[in-house]
């Protein structure tokens, strides 16, 4: 889903950059792509990298736990159970949007198996962001998606199913008309650069 | 490597049935593949057509644990510590060393990050392998592969490294020279089809 969203967003016009975790995605030659590993490399990444843009979208499925311990080498069978500790990683999505200027947009995606619009709109306003797309687990390495798109106020402004592409460009468009084309109305209170 | 062996034993004539995990990898078209979840279902889907097979090749690192219980739904995160308990899945490469005929080959690998031949050649006499691939971490999802070969004495009889094809082919080189070629020499104690 994040290519089909940096596809859609470079047919758009935008400039886009890519923080992607390990994954075998060929992304769009267009985008400026930063790889991390872990869920902290991509906290640090988003951070420094969305001071930089207009908005975000948080597609990314990143780790919620890691290990409390890595083994250094591999761990032999042994015949017994194993039991692993795991704790939470950072939330990205959740920290851009504390960390957000009023003049940038955020949009989340949250992937649920139960109670899904309304465990989305608790991530939606926990998160901060302007936009939040509800998809379940079979858009997991599937070329189709099925989502729906909820607002601020908790309204379900669109659902668009289909090829991961036409998904991604229908985000884009809500994007540009309700967020984009919005803060094009109000004016910043940043000063533009030339003045 | 299951990819690039596959493709060796066909162009030597074989023919080739893969039981393969849920891999983003394009077998090819000549082999017949069964595709598994679980290392439950491979085990199952291995011994079933390793009966009709000459030998096999356990190229797979299949999970060594599986999670005691299956959460139905998504778990949402409570800002706790998270606990998994996980038991050993069954050895599918040692299972098939069992039950294996006299005439019957097999050729197993052994992914080891420290003490590699020592815990090779246990694997080797437990698994009842003919012949033993050792390999490192380093081979996940790369291109290359560098690889030692042992026979059941414990001796290194080949060091190869090199594109995964290449390696493929000398370790089906090995297989015709040392299993193939050996039970060709020893008649078999079942009676050819045709008397």
């Amino acid at each position: 889903m994040g290519k089909a969203l940096a596809e859609a967003a470079l047919a758009a016009g935008h400039e886009v950059a890519i923080v992607s975790g390990p994954v075998e995605v060929a992304y769009p030659a267009g985008a400026e792509i930063t790889p991390v590993v872990t869920t902290d490399e991509m906290l640090e990444a988003s951070r420094r990298i969305f001071a930089t843009c207009d908005g975000a979208i948080c597609a990314a499925a990143p780790c919620d736990y890691r290990p409390e311990k890595i083994a250094v080498q591999k761990i032999a069978k042994t015949g017994e159970p194993l039991t692993l500790h795991l704790i939470e990683t950072p939330d990205v999505c959740a920290t851009l949007g504390l960390e957000k200027s009023p003049e940038q947009w955020l949009v989340g995606f949250a992937l649920e198996t139960e109670d899904q619009r309304f465990r989305a709109l608790v991530k939606l306003e926990r998160k901060h962001c302007d936009l939040m797309v509800l998809n379940g687990p079979q858009a997991m390495t599937s070329e189709d998606n099925a989502v729906e798109i909820m607002d601020r106020s908790g309204g379900i402004i669109a659902s668009v199913s289909g090829d991961k592409g036409d998904v991604a460009r229908e985000i884009l468009r809500l994007v540009q008309e309700r967020l984009i084309a919005r803060s094009l109305r109000t004016p910043p209170s940043r000063q533009p650069p030339n003045t």
